[in-house]
């Protein structure tokens, strides 16, 4: 039935297809993807955007030998399909399939571990001086986004590449739209370099006018004039490039293979960095997926057909963009930041309600942090909204440019704990480490949406100082009404005598299920949601814990830094004689999964959870 | 004695006086710093490099109500000088004295914590935006040097702020040189726009030409195209800015405070952010910070007269640079990266030696460990020297870029622990916590030179995978010799019965120390080294902890998540029934002060740690 997708398994085999050819096959492969999409979920319209690009691609180098760096590593569907992974695509996402990324792992035609932007330069720079130092001769190509460049790694590599010199094949994928709409003085670039070839023209205009003219001095200097307004003008998109020292060649057409062949292949003559601007469609070839392309970046299951996408009903997400919303409506100081994530942060209602303060700023988490601290260094509330696994990227402007100042800024640190498809480089499972060690910073955890709203009340209106809010991607787990917050009051969600579970956020609702488990088994157990976990609330943990004798902490993060070994340190600091058992993530990057096969692996469950506590405390012997 | 300066109290004080006044007082300002920091040391060229900047800025805001926000704030002294805290100069660096960087503690003049680079304009476009939504109306400058746009946090907010348009003077303080030479390909723009004048004199000359040849085509179309190309190469320089919307204004000349002014007040009237390129000369007026710029960047007690800067006898980071030219002569993969601290890092030597195989990139600690994250998956051995403060900067570089893929690269974390003068944002306290939370990452910590060199030759040519070696600044506190380094092997440094001391690196020499003072007391104290701190050597620390009853743990790093909790936690877990103490630093930023100062006041003694000792365990009662 796939007629070319038959034939091609290896890059080597596009090698043999004609121009024709590949565009029946580029056919082929969209469909494979809306395919499989449309049914595992994914990143659907930044794969579509990049088919010919990436067949092009495979056709001017010699993979495995020569080198792809992925940015991000979204878009590199196509790449697996034509590497030897087309049969496992159906996998994509699930537990022991294809990553949704690139991973070396999976194949040696992954170079890089990615899945965060920005970084493919500078990773590409790296090869590009091992390659140099090992004496070894081969390309490297590193194809990154419009969107990537708003982040300052990108720059740091452009100022260093362009300073080094060495070969490598830069492509800009200029789809005109990263996750979200671009945003930013580069996007603005980008778009008059889009039309850098009204220059050509218009200048060959002129060039002709001149030769045919009366030479008159006053007359010619007005034409000068033009002139050099034009060029300068025209000269301007490819400056930038050619400013941190990098030639720059295209645009050029991204679905046009041919094309795009011929100026990798000029770009490869030059023994240089060299950029090609691209312009892609993102969404190509899907209508659907070319009318809303934000909602087809990443995408759950959709009826092929309609392009209907299964509607979320409520998520944490959603819940924290309704509950800001009523908050901003009362405080007119409440500003509202984040690094390209409006819409995955539930701040879409709020950038319609309240777009004089919402910022957007592009995918660079550094700029939000620094910028939210002046923020409120200027006596405004901000409130900046970042996943778990990408504030990661600002731990030192949190030190730095909050923290320090004690600046009342609010973090909204979405996706906290093990989130689903994405994988090791999407897991929030870092955010208690890294932010308790923070001096100055207190760190929440709701264990239901209207917790996550008593929460945000605080954070805003009453806390002074830097505040965090974790919260998990996805729905509440149990509707728990935990009452008015206030901070440090771990709270006793169930009363028990034999063991003492403590936990937070979403491991309120498996402790409580865990609970009710032990119970069938004639073991009671206490459940604290500790609600704050910097700073903990010792007093009621240990009140209960020296009553049960028997403590039992569990929390969607490392163990390493973690809630529970600070409990436990704590408690072996005081003395205390109960026995305790920290469950968290052990030392190890988690992969990709649904998150009930996560939970069900990693023991996240409340079955796994009573029989570990009934193990380890040995009740066993006692039942 | 000081004519003018005693009439300068105040920023509006200088409003009062005339330019030639404006001379004297800026030659009594030189003298002001070079006599203060030829005692206390500090950061010395840039401040006299700015003297005139500051001066203009000043008279042409009106502070507090306007607002300056240094970039790093290394070069705020004149700063401090005019506005009020001229006479507190010499208490500079100094325990309760002032601040090296700006500190809002210690006057509404500094607007912002500062101490790392490129974070100035992030901080400046939020002021503005508070200043906006509060209805405000004030001006607000930042001032950053060239050194500090090879970061990409100032290109992220470039992107912002010509997108948001918001009013703000950038003031570009280009010295041609940061701490280092400076790197990479935007130094080499600003090289181009500083001979921005010779455009415009040789433009004219070609366009007087050109009225005065008689026309002819062929002939007038060369010209044409000379001109094209001069005018691409003279509006290059200020393209940078203005293809991120944002308006160009200079060169001028950093030493003239009327044209400063000038140019300053045009800017301000535009309402829109403006950058204004000023060229300043580090070090001036002072012959030998101008002839030696790197020098006297920063810069111990010296000798006036003749600047003779009182020799380092030896270093840590003069060791580890040393070690590892010995090991690059024998490992042809080594490969060094630094951003910007190559003399800093003990990487001089290295630097000359080995000059294709070191990679100084500039102000760029996130570059620098993907690049080399790059590098160690193209098959050579980076070894990244970067100083435990700034390697904060690249936490998810870390994560991200090199321990996902388990790559082998090393990074020396020079200044761990507790650093004098410099104060808060300088100290490295917290890279145990953040680098021990991530997985394959492994730390090390050595107590002396020759561990440190053990140490360095293990990770670079046996360990796999990602590992650290942390290390303080300045010199080894004891002369240890613990032999080969094996991974995971504490080592027990004296015998003793009544309590066990485990401590790492700098602290094994207070431990040491400590046991002296507690043996004549009659406590008998055993100390553990433990070298690697990640993983920890468990067997050895509980073995001795399980004899004597005691355990004692001691470390420059943050409590929270650092290895004394650790400890304290796995020791809880595991149930074992010895008493636990835990020194280490409090959730609390630290400020500046000597190292033996805050060694005082944080207890980093042997006397206040045998004291600790007594206390805590209630050795008191028995003695």
């Amino acid at each position: 039935m796939d007629k070319y997708l038959d034939m091609v398994e290896y890059p080597q085999d596009l090698k043999k297809l004609n121009q024709k050819q590949l565009q029946c096959l580029c056919e082929e492969i969209r469909e494979l993807l809306i395919n499989t999409v449309s049914k595992s979920g994914g990143h659907l319209a930044g794969n579509l955007g990049v088919v010919e690009l990436t067949v092009a691609l495979h056709r001017v180098l010699d993979m495995p030998t020569d080198k792809i760096v992925w940015d991000v590593g979204h878009q590199s569907y196509v790449h697996k399909i034509l590497t030897g992974r087309a049969d496992r695509l159906s996998t994509l996402r699930q537990m022991d399939g294809l990553c949704g990324f690139c991973n070396p792992k999976e194949s040696e035609y992954d170079i890089t571990y990615t899945g965060h932007a920005s970084a493919s330069l500078s990773a590409a720079a790296g090869l590009a001086e091992a390659r140099e130092i090992n004496g070894d001769n081969y390309e490297i190509a590193a194809v990154i986004g419009d969107g990537a460049f708003t982040g300052g790694l990108a720059f740091e590599a452009l100022n260093n590449i362009g300073n080094l010199k060495s070969k490598m094949l830069i492509i800009l994928n200029d789809n005109e739209m990263s996750i979200a709409e671009n945003v930013g003085a580069f996007s603005a670039f980008l778009s008059r370099a889009r039309t850098n070839k009204k220059y050509t023209s218009s200048k060959r205009k002129i060039v002709e006018k001149l030769k045919n003219m009366p030479h008159g001095g006053e007359k010619l200097m007005r034409i000068l004039h033009k002139i050099k307004k034009r060029i300068k003008s025209a000269v301007a998109p490819n400056m930038l490039f050619e400013q941190f020292g990098i030639t720059y060649l295209g645009p050029v057409n991204g679905h046009n293979i041919a094309d795009m062949e011929e100026i990798f292949s000029r770009a490869l003559l030059l023994d240089e960095p060299v950029l090609v601007h691209v312009i892609t469609k993102k969404g190509k070839g899907y209508e659907p997926a070319e009318k809303l392309p934000q909602v087809y970046h990443g995408v759950g299951p959709f009826e092929k057909e309609t392009g209907m996408v299964s509607g979320k009903q409520g998520s944490y997400s959603e819940v924290f963009g309704r509950k800001l919303c009523s908050l901003a409506q009362n405080n007119q100081k409440i500003i509202a930041v984040t690094p390209a994530m409006t819409a995955g942060s539930g701040l879409k209602l709020f950038s319609e309600k309240f777009s004089q303060r919402l910022y957007d700023v592009g995918i660079a988490e550094g700029y939000a942090v620094t910028f939210a601290g002046g923020i409120a260094a200027g006596g405004a509330v901000p409130v900046a909204a970042i996943y778990s696994s990408f504030l990661q990227r600002a731990y030192d402007n949190i030190i730095h440019d909050v923290a320090l100042g004690n600046y009342h800024v609010v973090f909204a640190v979405d996706r906290a704990g093990l989130v689903a498809g994405d994988g090791a480089t999407h897991q929030g499972l870092f955010d208690i480490s890294y932010l308790t060690s923070i001096p100055n910073m207190t760190l929440l955890s709701p264990s239901s949406y209207s917790e996550l709203e008593e929460m945000l009340d605080y954070a805003v209106n009453i806390h002074e100082g830097p505040i965090a809010i974790r919260y998990p991607r996805g729905k509440q787990k149990i509707d728990i009404d935990n009452g008015k917050f206030s901070l440090s009051s771990a709270k006793v969600v169930k009363e028990g005598s034999d063991v003492t579970i403590v936990a937070e956020g979403q491991s309120v609702s498996i402790a409580l299920a865990a609970q009710k488990v032990l119970s069938e088994k004639g073991i009671s157990a206490e459940i604290i949601d500790v609600r704050t976990v910097k700073p903990l609330d010792y007093d009621t943990i240990f009140l209960s814990a020296n009553k049960t004798g028997k403590l039992y902490s569990i929390e969607e993060n490392l163990k390493r830094g973690g809630m529970g070994e600070m409990i436990a340190a704590e408690a072996k600091l005081r003395n205390m004689s109960f026995k305790a058992y920290v469950k968290a993530i052990e030392d190890e990057f988690i992969p990709h999964g649904s998150i009930s096969e996560l939970n069900e692996k990693y023991g996240f469950t409340p079955q796994s959870v009573a029989s570990e506590i009934e193990r380890v405390f040995e009740f066993e012997a006692k039942a």
